[in-house]
Protein backbone atom coordinates (compact mmCIF):
# COMPACT_ATOMS: atom_id res chain seq x y z
CA UNK A 1 0.00 0.00 0.00
CA UNK A 2 3.15 2.32 -0.32
CA UNK A 3 2.55 4.18 2.92
CA UNK A 4 -1.21 5.80 1.65
CA UNK A 5 -3.34 7.96 3.97
CA UNK A 6 -6.31 9.21 3.90
CA UNK A 7 -7.05 12.67 6.68
CA UNK A 8 -10.03 14.38 6.80
CA UNK A 9 -9.25 17.80 7.65
CA UNK A 10 -11.46 20.55 9.05
CA UNK A 11 -10.64 24.15 7.34
CA UNK A 12 -12.56 26.49 10.23
CA UNK A 13 -15.33 29.18 9.04
CA UNK A 14 -13.11 31.42 6.87
CA UNK A 15 -10.04 32.61 8.11
CA UNK A 16 -6.85 31.42 7.66
CA UNK A 17 -5.82 31.99 11.41
CA UNK A 18 -8.55 29.65 12.04
CA UNK A 19 -6.60 26.50 10.76
CA UNK A 20 -4.80 24.73 12.80
CA UNK A 21 -0.86 23.99 12.79
CA UNK A 22 -2.41 19.88 13.02
CA UNK A 23 -4.30 20.69 9.48
CA UNK A 24 -1.67 22.99 7.90
CA UNK A 25 0.74 19.97 8.09
CA UNK A 26 -1.14 17.43 6.72
CA UNK A 27 -2.42 19.68 3.84
CA UNK A 28 2.02 20.17 3.53
CA UNK A 29 2.42 16.42 3.49
CA UNK A 30 -0.76 15.77 1.01
CA UNK A 31 -0.47 15.12 -2.54
CA UNK A 32 -3.52 15.19 -3.22
CA UNK A 33 -7.19 17.24 -2.04
CA UNK A 34 -10.17 15.89 -2.06
CA UNK A 35 -13.45 18.52 -1.56
CA UNK A 36 -16.35 20.91 -2.48
CA UNK A 37 -14.96 23.33 -4.72
CA UNK A 38 -15.05 25.91 -2.07
CA UNK A 39 -13.17 24.64 -0.03
CA UNK A 40 -10.57 23.14 -2.08
CA UNK A 41 -10.34 26.45 -3.63
CA UNK A 42 -8.75 27.46 0.12
CA UNK A 43 -6.12 25.32 -0.29
CA UNK A 44 -3.13 27.17 -2.13
CA UNK A 45 -2.03 25.42 -5.30
CA UNK A 46 1.76 24.25 -5.33
CA UNK A 47 3.65 21.47 -7.53
CA UNK A 48 3.45 18.02 -6.36
CA UNK A 49 -0.08 18.68 -5.20
CA UNK A 50 -3.20 17.72 -7.32
CA UNK A 51 -6.44 19.48 -6.41
CA UNK A 52 -9.82 17.52 -7.12
CA UNK A 53 -12.97 20.11 -6.76
CA UNK A 54 -16.33 18.11 -7.13
CA UNK A 55 -19.41 19.49 -6.74
CA UNK A 56 -21.81 19.26 -3.52
CA UNK A 57 -24.23 16.33 -2.80
CA UNK A 58 -21.26 13.94 -4.04
CA UNK A 59 -20.27 13.42 -0.57
CA UNK A 60 -20.01 9.38 -0.38
CA UNK A 61 -18.13 9.45 -4.21
CA UNK A 62 -15.87 11.53 -2.80
CA UNK A 63 -15.30 9.92 -0.35
CA UNK A 64 -14.87 6.86 -2.04
CA UNK A 65 -12.51 8.29 -4.22
CA UNK A 66 -9.85 9.48 -1.57
CA UNK A 67 -9.94 6.05 -0.35
CA UNK A 68 -9.17 4.97 -3.73
CA UNK A 69 -6.18 7.02 -4.45
CA UNK A 70 -5.31 6.23 -0.88
CA UNK A 71 -5.09 2.52 -1.31
CA UNK A 72 -2.79 3.42 -4.72
CA UNK A 73 -0.38 5.66 -2.59
CA UNK A 74 -1.71 8.89 -2.59
CA UNK A 75 -1.59 11.39 0.51
CA UNK A 76 -5.20 12.40 0.81
CA UNK A 77 -6.62 15.27 2.61
CA UNK A 78 -9.99 15.60 2.18
CA UNK A 79 -10.80 19.00 2.94
CA UNK A 80 -13.96 20.22 5.28
CA UNK A 81 -15.06 23.83 6.02
CA UNK A 82 -15.45 24.51 9.72
CA UNK A 83 -14.86 20.73 11.72
CA UNK A 84 -15.15 17.44 9.39
CA UNK A 85 -17.14 15.73 12.18
CA UNK A 86 -19.98 18.05 12.52
CA UNK A 87 -22.31 18.01 9.17
CA UNK A 88 -19.07 17.52 7.31
CA UNK A 89 -17.30 14.99 5.07
CA UNK A 90 -16.23 12.16 8.45
CA UNK A 91 -19.46 11.03 8.45
CA UNK A 92 -19.33 10.97 4.66
CA UNK A 93 -15.75 8.65 4.63
CA UNK A 94 -17.31 6.09 7.35
CA UNK A 95 -20.40 5.47 5.40
CA UNK A 96 -18.12 4.70 2.43
CA UNK A 97 -15.30 2.91 4.26
CA UNK A 98 -18.53 0.79 5.93
CA UNK A 99 -19.83 -0.07 2.27
CA UNK A 100 -16.13 -0.91 0.96
CA UNK A 101 -14.83 -3.59 3.71
CA UNK A 102 -11.70 -3.59 1.58
CA UNK A 103 -10.88 -0.75 2.42
CA UNK A 104 -11.40 -0.72 5.91
CA UNK A 105 -7.52 -1.29 6.42
CA UNK A 106 -6.77 2.34 5.04
CA UNK A 107 -4.37 4.87 6.82
CA UNK A 108 -7.27 7.11 8.02
CA UNK A 109 -6.91 10.52 10.80
CA UNK A 110 -9.54 13.46 11.37
CA UNK A 111 -8.19 16.57 12.40
CA UNK A 112 -10.89 18.54 14.01
CA UNK A 113 -11.06 22.59 13.24
CA UNK A 114 -13.02 25.35 14.87
CA UNK A 115 -16.79 24.74 13.52
CA UNK A 116 -19.39 27.50 12.01
CA UNK A 117 -21.51 28.05 15.15
CA UNK A 118 -18.38 28.46 18.02
CA UNK A 119 -16.94 30.53 15.28
CA UNK A 120 -20.21 32.58 15.19
CA UNK A 121 -20.66 32.37 18.97
CA UNK A 122 -17.12 33.76 19.65
CA UNK A 123 -17.69 36.82 17.57
CA UNK A 124 -21.38 37.39 19.13
CA UNK A 125 -20.34 37.23 22.96
CA UNK A 126 -21.12 33.90 24.28
CA UNK A 127 -24.32 32.19 23.60
CA UNK A 128 -23.84 28.94 23.70
CA UNK A 129 -22.31 29.39 27.07
CA UNK A 130 -24.32 27.05 28.58
CA UNK A 131 -26.36 23.41 27.32
CA UNK A 132 -26.77 23.56 23.53
CA UNK A 133 -28.10 21.41 21.00
CA UNK A 134 -26.43 21.58 17.09
CA UNK A 135 -29.53 20.32 14.49
CA UNK A 136 -28.84 20.46 10.81
CA UNK A 137 -31.78 21.88 9.27
CA UNK A 138 -31.61 20.34 5.64
CA UNK A 139 -34.28 17.70 4.50
CA UNK A 140 -31.75 15.94 1.93
CA UNK A 141 -31.36 13.10 4.37
CA UNK A 142 -33.83 12.81 7.55
CA UNK A 143 -37.54 13.81 7.49
CA UNK A 144 -38.34 17.12 8.00
CA UNK A 145 -40.92 15.68 11.03
CA UNK A 146 -37.67 14.73 12.44
CA UNK A 147 -36.23 18.25 12.33
CA UNK A 148 -39.15 19.31 13.72
CA UNK A 149 -39.00 16.69 16.72
CA UNK A 150 -36.11 17.63 17.29
CA UNK A 151 -36.28 21.80 17.61
CA UNK A 152 -39.57 20.87 19.62
CA UNK A 153 -37.42 18.21 22.23
CA UNK A 154 -34.31 21.13 22.25
CA UNK A 155 -36.85 23.87 23.04
CA UNK A 156 -38.29 22.46 26.01
CA UNK A 157 -35.39 20.98 27.10
CA UNK A 158 -34.06 24.15 27.78
CA UNK A 159 -31.23 24.32 25.36
CA UNK A 160 -29.73 27.03 23.57
CA UNK A 161 -29.74 25.75 19.77
CA UNK A 162 -27.21 26.11 16.28
CA UNK A 163 -28.82 25.51 13.22
CA UNK A 164 -26.93 24.44 10.46
CA UNK A 165 -27.84 25.29 6.52
CA UNK A 166 -31.08 26.70 8.15
CA UNK A 167 -32.16 28.05 4.58
CA UNK A 168 -31.62 27.28 0.66
CA UNK A 169 -33.36 28.13 -2.72
CA UNK A 170 -34.08 24.26 -2.78
CA UNK A 171 -35.69 24.74 0.37
CA UNK A 172 -36.94 28.44 1.45
CA UNK A 173 -39.90 27.69 3.44
CA UNK A 174 -38.89 25.35 6.43
CA UNK A 175 -36.74 27.78 7.99
CA UNK A 176 -40.15 29.89 8.19
CA UNK A 177 -41.62 27.17 9.55
CA UNK A 178 -38.99 26.11 12.18
CA UNK A 179 -39.73 30.07 13.34
CA UNK A 180 -43.56 29.04 14.02
CA UNK A 181 -42.43 25.90 15.92
CA UNK A 182 -40.13 28.39 17.92
CA UNK A 183 -42.94 30.56 18.60
CA UNK A 184 -45.11 28.85 19.75
CA UNK A 185 -42.07 26.95 22.46
CA UNK A 186 -40.53 29.94 23.50
CA UNK A 187 -41.25 33.55 24.71
CA UNK A 188 -41.28 36.40 21.73
CA UNK A 189 -38.30 37.96 23.17
CA UNK A 190 -36.41 35.27 23.37
CA UNK A 191 -33.07 36.11 21.35
CA UNK A 192 -31.65 34.67 17.69
CA UNK A 193 -28.37 35.33 16.16
CA UNK A 194 -27.97 35.01 12.49
CA UNK A 195 -24.37 34.71 11.49
CA UNK A 196 -23.29 34.93 8.11
CA UNK A 197 -20.20 33.67 6.78
CA UNK A 198 -18.26 34.38 9.92
CA UNK A 199 -14.49 35.26 9.75
CA UNK A 200 -14.94 35.80 5.94
CA UNK A 201 -14.96 39.42 4.71
CA UNK A 202 -18.74 38.84 3.82
CA UNK A 203 -19.30 38.49 7.47
CA UNK A 204 -22.71 39.60 9.12
CA UNK A 205 -23.73 39.81 12.61
CA UNK A 206 -27.91 39.71 13.38
CA UNK A 207 -29.37 39.63 16.80
CA UNK A 208 -32.79 39.66 17.01
CA UNK A 209 -35.89 38.38 18.98
CA UNK A 210 -38.05 35.60 18.04
CA UNK A 211 -40.84 37.84 17.31
CA UNK A 212 -38.75 40.13 14.75
CA UNK A 213 -36.67 36.44 13.13
CA UNK A 214 -37.63 36.14 9.46
CA UNK A 215 -36.84 33.43 7.07
CA UNK A 216 -35.28 36.14 4.83
CA UNK A 217 -32.50 36.40 7.56
CA UNK A 218 -30.47 33.30 6.58
CA UNK A 219 -29.48 31.79 3.88
CA UNK A 220 -27.29 28.50 3.16
CA UNK A 221 -24.06 30.38 4.31
CA UNK A 222 -25.72 31.31 8.00
CA UNK A 223 -25.41 29.63 11.18
CA UNK A 224 -28.51 30.04 13.48
CA UNK A 225 -27.87 30.61 16.78
CA UNK A 226 -31.49 30.60 19.17
CA UNK A 227 -30.48 31.11 22.50
CA UNK A 228 -31.72 29.51 26.06
CA UNK A 229 -34.52 31.63 28.22
CA UNK A 230 -31.81 32.85 30.23
CA UNK A 231 -29.55 34.52 27.06
CA UNK A 232 -29.12 38.34 27.29
CA UNK A 233 -27.46 41.40 26.18
CA UNK A 234 -24.50 43.24 27.11
CA UNK A 235 -23.57 46.03 25.80
CA UNK A 236 -22.93 45.03 22.28
CA UNK A 237 -22.32 41.55 23.17
CA UNK A 238 -25.23 38.16 23.33
CA UNK A 239 -24.22 35.72 26.12
CA UNK A 240 -26.03 32.53 27.91
CA UNK A 241 -25.15 32.45 31.26
CA UNK A 242 -23.74 29.13 32.89
CA UNK A 243 -26.34 27.92 35.12
CA UNK A 244 -29.52 27.93 36.09
CA UNK A 245 -30.74 29.04 38.93
CA UNK A 246 -32.55 26.37 41.51
CA UNK B 1 -7.77 53.58 28.48
CA UNK B 2 -4.40 53.39 27.04
CA UNK B 3 -4.72 50.70 24.80
CA UNK B 4 -5.86 47.79 27.06
CA UNK B 5 -7.84 44.75 25.67
CA UNK B 6 -9.27 41.37 27.24
CA UNK B 7 -9.50 38.41 24.79
CA UNK B 8 -10.36 35.48 25.94
CA UNK B 9 -8.71 32.36 24.40
CA UNK B 10 -9.48 28.72 23.83
CA UNK B 11 -6.18 26.81 23.97
CA UNK B 12 -8.10 23.94 22.64
CA UNK B 13 -7.88 20.01 24.27
CA UNK B 14 -4.01 20.28 25.12
CA UNK B 15 -1.70 19.18 22.26
CA UNK B 16 -0.21 22.79 20.90
CA UNK B 17 -0.79 21.65 17.06
CA UNK B 18 -4.36 22.45 18.13
CA UNK B 19 -4.08 26.07 18.86
CA UNK B 20 -4.82 28.28 16.31
CA UNK B 21 -2.34 30.77 15.10
CA UNK B 22 -5.05 33.56 16.07
CA UNK B 23 -4.46 32.85 19.35
CA UNK B 24 -1.33 32.13 19.48
CA UNK B 25 -0.77 35.33 18.22
CA UNK B 26 -3.10 37.01 20.94
CA UNK B 27 -0.68 35.31 23.61
CA UNK B 28 2.59 37.04 21.95
CA UNK B 29 1.14 40.22 22.18
CA UNK B 30 -0.10 39.84 25.88
CA UNK B 31 1.23 41.72 28.65
CA UNK B 32 -0.92 39.21 31.30
CA UNK B 33 -2.54 36.01 31.17
CA UNK B 34 -4.86 34.97 33.75
CA UNK B 35 -6.53 31.37 33.77
CA UNK B 36 -6.97 28.46 35.68
CA UNK B 37 -3.47 27.21 37.18
CA UNK B 38 -3.24 23.78 34.81
CA UNK B 39 -4.43 26.00 31.49
CA UNK B 40 -2.10 29.10 32.67
CA UNK B 41 0.75 26.17 32.66
CA UNK B 42 0.29 26.04 29.18
CA UNK B 43 1.49 29.30 28.28
CA UNK B 44 5.08 29.58 27.67
CA UNK B 45 7.01 31.98 30.32
CA UNK B 46 8.56 34.94 28.47
CA UNK B 47 9.87 38.50 30.06
CA UNK B 48 7.59 41.20 30.13
CA UNK B 49 4.27 38.78 30.35
CA UNK B 50 3.49 38.14 33.89
CA UNK B 51 1.06 34.80 34.21
CA UNK B 52 -2.14 34.71 37.15
CA UNK B 53 -2.75 31.21 37.58
CA UNK B 54 -5.98 31.18 40.70
CA UNK B 55 -8.06 28.05 41.52
CA UNK B 56 -10.88 26.70 39.90
CA UNK B 57 -14.14 28.43 40.94
CA UNK B 58 -13.29 31.90 40.95
CA UNK B 59 -14.35 32.68 37.65
CA UNK B 60 -15.94 35.56 38.22
CA UNK B 61 -13.11 37.13 40.28
CA UNK B 62 -10.73 35.87 37.58
CA UNK B 63 -13.17 37.54 35.19
CA UNK B 64 -13.14 41.06 37.19
CA UNK B 65 -9.20 41.10 37.47
CA UNK B 66 -8.74 40.87 33.53
CA UNK B 67 -11.32 43.56 32.95
CA UNK B 68 -9.34 45.66 35.98
CA UNK B 69 -6.28 45.43 34.43
CA UNK B 70 -6.94 45.98 30.93
CA UNK B 71 -9.07 49.25 31.95
CA UNK B 72 -4.97 50.08 33.32
CA UNK B 73 -3.56 49.45 29.90
CA UNK B 74 -2.68 46.01 30.05
CA UNK B 75 -3.26 43.61 27.13
CA UNK B 76 -4.52 40.63 28.92
CA UNK B 77 -5.49 36.91 27.37
CA UNK B 78 -8.09 35.07 29.85
CA UNK B 79 -7.12 31.29 29.02
CA UNK B 80 -9.56 28.54 28.68
CA UNK B 81 -9.31 24.88 27.85
CA UNK B 82 -10.73 23.96 24.50
CA UNK B 83 -13.29 26.83 23.56
CA UNK B 84 -13.79 29.63 25.78
CA UNK B 85 -17.48 29.56 25.02
CA UNK B 86 -18.28 25.84 25.63
CA UNK B 87 -18.55 25.48 29.64
CA UNK B 88 -15.77 27.98 30.07
CA UNK B 89 -14.57 31.52 30.52
CA UNK B 90 -16.74 33.66 27.87
CA UNK B 91 -19.61 33.61 30.07
CA UNK B 92 -17.87 34.09 33.02
CA UNK B 93 -16.69 37.43 31.31
CA UNK B 94 -19.86 38.20 29.98
CA UNK B 95 -21.25 37.87 33.98
CA UNK B 96 -18.84 40.01 35.50
CA UNK B 97 -19.58 42.34 32.78
CA UNK B 98 -22.96 42.69 33.66
CA UNK B 99 -22.05 43.15 37.19
CA UNK B 100 -19.84 46.10 36.36
CA UNK B 101 -21.06 48.90 33.95
CA UNK B 102 -18.21 50.69 34.27
CA UNK B 103 -16.25 48.23 32.48
CA UNK B 104 -18.84 47.80 29.58
CA UNK B 105 -16.58 50.06 27.43
CA UNK B 106 -13.65 47.23 27.52
CA UNK B 107 -12.06 46.18 24.52
CA UNK B 108 -13.22 42.33 24.35
CA UNK B 109 -12.51 39.57 21.80
CA UNK B 110 -13.49 36.29 22.20
CA UNK B 111 -10.73 33.69 19.95
CA UNK B 112 -12.66 30.07 19.73
CA UNK B 113 -10.77 27.04 19.84
CA UNK B 114 -11.30 23.06 19.49
CA UNK B 115 -13.92 22.20 22.08
CA UNK B 116 -13.17 18.59 23.96
CA UNK B 117 -15.79 16.72 22.51
CA UNK B 118 -14.87 17.63 18.43
CA UNK B 119 -11.21 16.41 19.22
CA UNK B 120 -12.95 13.59 21.03
CA UNK B 121 -15.04 13.02 18.28
CA UNK B 122 -12.12 13.31 15.50
CA UNK B 123 -9.91 11.05 17.68
CA UNK B 124 -12.80 7.93 17.97
CA UNK B 125 -14.53 8.89 14.49
CA UNK B 126 -16.97 10.97 13.55
CA UNK B 127 -19.62 10.19 16.70
CA UNK B 128 -21.18 13.69 16.25
CA UNK B 129 -22.11 13.70 12.52
CA UNK B 130 -25.52 13.81 12.98
CA UNK B 131 -27.78 16.57 15.31
CA UNK B 132 -26.25 16.16 18.74
CA UNK B 133 -26.26 17.98 22.44
CA UNK B 134 -23.40 19.36 24.62
CA UNK B 135 -24.27 19.02 28.15
CA UNK B 136 -22.42 20.07 31.44
CA UNK B 137 -23.57 17.05 34.06
CA UNK B 138 -22.03 19.48 36.58
CA UNK B 139 -24.41 20.64 39.20
CA UNK B 140 -22.45 23.52 40.43
CA UNK B 141 -24.43 26.14 38.71
CA UNK B 142 -27.99 24.05 38.41
CA UNK B 143 -30.00 21.71 40.10
CA UNK B 144 -29.45 17.76 38.64
CA UNK B 145 -33.14 17.73 38.06
CA UNK B 146 -32.49 19.62 35.28
CA UNK B 147 -29.06 17.89 34.17
CA UNK B 148 -31.72 14.69 33.99
CA UNK B 149 -34.69 16.97 32.48
CA UNK B 150 -32.13 17.91 29.83
CA UNK B 151 -30.55 14.00 29.14
CA UNK B 152 -34.20 12.99 29.27
CA UNK B 153 -35.20 15.09 26.11
CA UNK B 154 -31.83 14.90 23.87
CA UNK B 155 -32.42 10.58 24.27
CA UNK B 156 -36.15 11.62 23.64
CA UNK B 157 -35.22 13.79 20.34
CA UNK B 158 -32.95 11.29 19.16
CA UNK B 159 -29.72 13.52 19.41
CA UNK B 160 -26.09 12.24 20.10
CA UNK B 161 -25.13 13.60 23.65
CA UNK B 162 -21.35 15.08 25.16
CA UNK B 163 -21.39 15.18 28.42
CA UNK B 164 -18.88 17.57 29.93
CA UNK B 165 -17.60 17.40 33.98
CA UNK B 166 -19.21 13.68 33.88
CA UNK B 167 -17.93 12.86 37.22
CA UNK B 168 -15.55 14.62 39.82
CA UNK B 169 -14.86 13.53 43.51
CA UNK B 170 -17.09 15.56 44.62
CA UNK B 171 -20.32 14.07 42.61
CA UNK B 172 -19.46 10.49 42.39
CA UNK B 173 -22.57 9.33 42.35
CA UNK B 174 -24.67 12.06 39.57
CA UNK B 175 -23.08 10.27 36.38
CA UNK B 176 -24.55 6.42 37.72
CA UNK B 177 -27.64 8.00 37.92
CA UNK B 178 -26.91 9.95 34.17
CA UNK B 179 -26.34 6.11 33.15
CA UNK B 180 -29.14 4.77 34.97
CA UNK B 181 -31.35 7.56 33.31
CA UNK B 182 -30.23 6.43 30.13
CA UNK B 183 -30.84 2.61 30.30
CA UNK B 184 -33.84 3.74 30.70
CA UNK B 185 -34.69 5.72 27.44
CA UNK B 186 -32.05 4.26 25.17
CA UNK B 187 -31.44 0.49 23.77
CA UNK B 188 -28.83 -1.60 25.82
CA UNK B 189 -26.57 -1.45 22.29
CA UNK B 190 -26.10 2.73 22.12
CA UNK B 191 -22.71 2.99 22.01
CA UNK B 192 -21.00 5.25 24.79
CA UNK B 193 -17.19 7.02 23.88
CA UNK B 194 -14.87 7.64 27.00
CA UNK B 195 -12.46 10.22 26.07
CA UNK B 196 -10.29 11.08 28.49
CA UNK B 197 -7.21 14.08 27.91
CA UNK B 198 -7.59 13.85 24.03
CA UNK B 199 -4.44 14.78 22.25
CA UNK B 200 -2.38 14.43 25.54
CA UNK B 201 0.25 11.87 26.79
CA UNK B 202 -2.69 10.55 29.19
CA UNK B 203 -5.05 10.07 26.10
CA UNK B 204 -7.36 7.07 26.70
CA UNK B 205 -9.88 6.20 24.74
CA UNK B 206 -12.56 3.86 25.69
CA UNK B 207 -15.71 2.47 23.94
CA UNK B 208 -18.65 0.18 24.89
CA UNK B 209 -22.23 -0.04 25.08
CA UNK B 210 -24.59 1.30 27.55
CA UNK B 211 -25.17 -2.03 28.88
CA UNK B 212 -21.24 -2.18 29.71
CA UNK B 213 -20.55 1.83 30.84
CA UNK B 214 -19.61 1.99 34.41
CA UNK B 215 -19.27 5.35 36.05
CA UNK B 216 -15.83 4.86 37.23
CA UNK B 217 -14.78 4.72 33.43
CA UNK B 218 -14.87 8.65 33.87
CA UNK B 219 -13.20 11.63 35.39
CA UNK B 220 -12.99 15.24 35.40
CA UNK B 221 -11.02 14.78 32.86
CA UNK B 222 -12.99 13.20 30.60
CA UNK B 223 -15.75 13.61 28.02
CA UNK B 224 -18.74 11.33 27.26
CA UNK B 225 -20.07 10.79 24.34
CA UNK B 226 -23.61 8.77 23.70
CA UNK B 227 -24.62 8.04 20.12
CA UNK B 228 -27.85 7.93 18.99
CA UNK B 229 -29.27 4.83 17.96
CA UNK B 230 -27.58 4.86 14.44
CA UNK B 231 -24.30 5.33 16.00
CA UNK B 232 -22.16 2.11 14.77
CA UNK B 233 -18.47 0.77 14.36
CA UNK B 234 -16.58 0.58 11.75
CA UNK B 235 -13.24 -1.30 11.91
CA UNK B 236 -11.97 0.42 14.77
CA UNK B 237 -13.82 3.60 14.23
CA UNK B 238 -17.00 4.81 15.59
CA UNK B 239 -19.60 7.09 13.33
CA UNK B 240 -22.47 8.30 13.54
CA UNK B 241 -24.27 8.52 9.57
CA UNK B 242 -25.41 11.92 8.57
CA UNK B 243 -29.06 10.87 8.26
CA UNK B 244 -32.31 9.18 9.07
CA UNK B 245 -34.29 6.82 6.71
CA UNK B 246 -37.51 8.41 6.34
Amino acid sequence: MSGGWVTVAGLGPGDAALVTPEVTAALAQATDVVGYIPYVARVAPRPGLTLHATDNRVELDRARHALDLAAAGARVVIVSSGDPGVFAMASALFEALEAHPGRQGADIRILPGITAMLAAAARAGAPLGHDFCAINLSDNLKPFTEVERRVRHAARGGFAMAFYNPRSRARPHQFGQVLSLLRAECEPERLVLFARAVSTPEERLTCVTLAEAAPEMADMRTVVIVGNQATRRVGRWVYTPRGVPA
